[in-house]
C-alpha cells in the first residue's frame, strides 16, 4: 500500500462561495474527511480508535491557496504522515488539479487523546509500532507552519451561540466551522476584491452546543493584509486564528 | 438518456451530525446539487440557463426521511421532474440504498426567473419544447405536500447576522442554511432523543450579507411534534418552515 493517499473531488454545484471557487469550509471539511479515511485505511481511523478508547483531536491547522478549484473542476487531495514525535504528529494535504499541478496545501498537527483520563497517547508508543511505518520523513510541510498570534488590540466583532448545525460526531463544534466564524468577519465584497491566501488555526479548547462563542479581531502589526482572530467563551480561549489576504 | 438520474454519495467523516447520521444540512445541499446535476444534463442548468440571463429559483422543498445513512454508508439519489405547469415545475427525489430500498423522499418546486426583469418565465414555452421530453408524469411526488404554516403566538428565537459563509455563488443566502437555522433552535440532546422525522419550507424572499434574520417559532395547534417557524428580515417574511419530530 502507498504511504500517501489521494482522495478525488469534484466541485459539484452548491459547494462554491459567491465567487464560484470552492468555499473555504467545505475545503477545510474535505481535508478533514482525508485525514480521517487515510488514518481508516492504515488502522487508525475514528471508529478503530474510538473502540480504544481514543480519539484523534486537531491542535493545528494551516490552509495556504494560490487559488482555488471552480464549480465543475475536478481535483484531488493528496495527504501524508512526515512524522511523530511524542505526543503529536503531523500531517500535510496538497490540493491538486487533474495534471498534477498543486493549487495549494495545508498542514496540521493531531494529538491521539485517551477520552476517559482526557490525557494525550504517546504515539511512538503505540501497539504493532503503530502507523511508524506509514511515515514518508522525506516529505515535511510544503508550506511554512503556523506563526504567532499577538493580538494588541483585540476588537469584540461577532458573538455566536453554538448550536446543532455547529457539531460534529463529538458533541463538539466542528473545527472548520471555527474557520467559517473567521471568515463571516469579512464582508461579502471585501472577499470577492481580496481573495483568502491562508488561514491558520490553532485549537486550544473544545466547545458546545448552547456555548456563546464571542470572536476577537486585530490587525497584524507588521502584516496589514494579516488579520488576527481570538474566539473565547467566557475567559476561556478555544480557538486563535488568522487570516491572510 | 434515461429521464431519472441518481447520483452516488458515502456519508464521508465530518459530513455527520452528533448522532452519526448524514447531517440534514448535508443531505440538503446534497439534494439541490442533484437536481443542478439532473437539470445540467438535459440542457438546462444554472450555466446554461445564466447565459440566457435566467436562473433556478427554489419555491418549495420538503423532505421526509424515515432514517438516514449513516457514516460510511453508500447511498443514492434519484432524481426527476414530473410535470411543468406555467411558472412552475415539481422535481422529486428519492433517497436509497444500495438495495434500492429508500430511506426517504423529497419534493420540491422550482420556477425558473429572468435575472434582468426578475419576471419568471414560462415553462411550458421554452425554446425547442423546453425539457418536457424528460418528464414522467407516471411518477408523481412520493411524499404529501406541504401544509399549511398558521402561526397563532409566535415567538422570536433566534437572530443571526447573515454573513459570508451562508451565501451561495448567487450571493444569496444558501436555501439549506435556512434548514440549520431552523434545525438550531432545537439542543442537540433534544435531537438526540427525538430524530426529526420531515422538514417543510417555503421560500418567499431572498436574503444577503448582513441581513438580520430573525427566527420566530410556534407548535402547530393540531401537531405537538410539528414546529412551526417563520424567518424574517425586518417586516419581510424571508422563509416559511415547520420542523416534525
Amino acid at each position: 500500500m502507498e504511504k500517501s493517499s489521494t482522495y478525488n473531488y469534484n466541485v459539484e454545484p452548491f459547494t462554491e462561495d459567491i465567487c464560484g471557487n470552492l468555499a473555504w469550509g467545505n475545503l477545510g471539511n474535505l481535508i478533514l474527511r482525508c485525514a480521517s479515511l487515510h488514518a481508516g485505511e492504515h488502522g487508525f481511523g475514528y471508529p478503530q480508535m474510538i473502540k480504544l478508547h481514543h480519539a484523534w483531536v486537531l491542535s493545528r491547522l494551516v490552509i495556504e491557496m494560490e487559488s482555488l478549484p471552480k464549480t465543475g473542476e475536478d481535483f484531488g487531495i493528496e495527504t501524508w504522515v512526515d512524522r511523530l514525535y511524542r505526543q503529536f504528529t503531523d500531517r500535510h494535504f496538497s490540493i491538486t488539479r487533474p495534471d498534477g499541478t498543486p493549487y495549494g496545501h495545508a498542514t496540521s498537527i493531531w494529538a491521539l487523546i485517551d477520552t476517559e483520563t482526557r490525557q494525550p497517547a504517546d504515539l511512538e508508543q503505540l501497539p504493532n509500532g503503530g502507523f511508524a511505518n506509514v511515515l514518508i520523513p522525506e516529505r515535511p510541510s510544503p508550506i511554512t507552519p503556523m506563526g504567532r498570534i499577538r493580538m494588541k488590540n483585540a476588537e469584540l466583532v461577532l458573538t455566536h451561540k453554538a448550536a446543532y448545525s455547529d457539531l460534529d460526531i463529538n458533541g463538539h463544534v466542528n473545527s472548520i466551522r471555527y474557520i467559517e466564524l473567521l471568515l463571516d468577519y469579512f464582508s461579502a465584497e471585501l472577499l470577492r476584491e481580496h481573495p483568502v491566501h491562508r488561514i491558520e488555526m490553532a485549537y486550544c479548547l473544545e466547545s458546545y452546543c448552547g456555548d456563546t462563542l464571542e470572536v476577537y479581531h486585530d490587525i497584524d502589526s507588521k502584516n496589514a493584509d494579516r488579520h488576527l482572530f481570538e474566539i473565547k467563551c467566557g475567559e476561556k480561549v478555544i480557538v486563535k486564528g488568522s487570516v491572510q489576504l
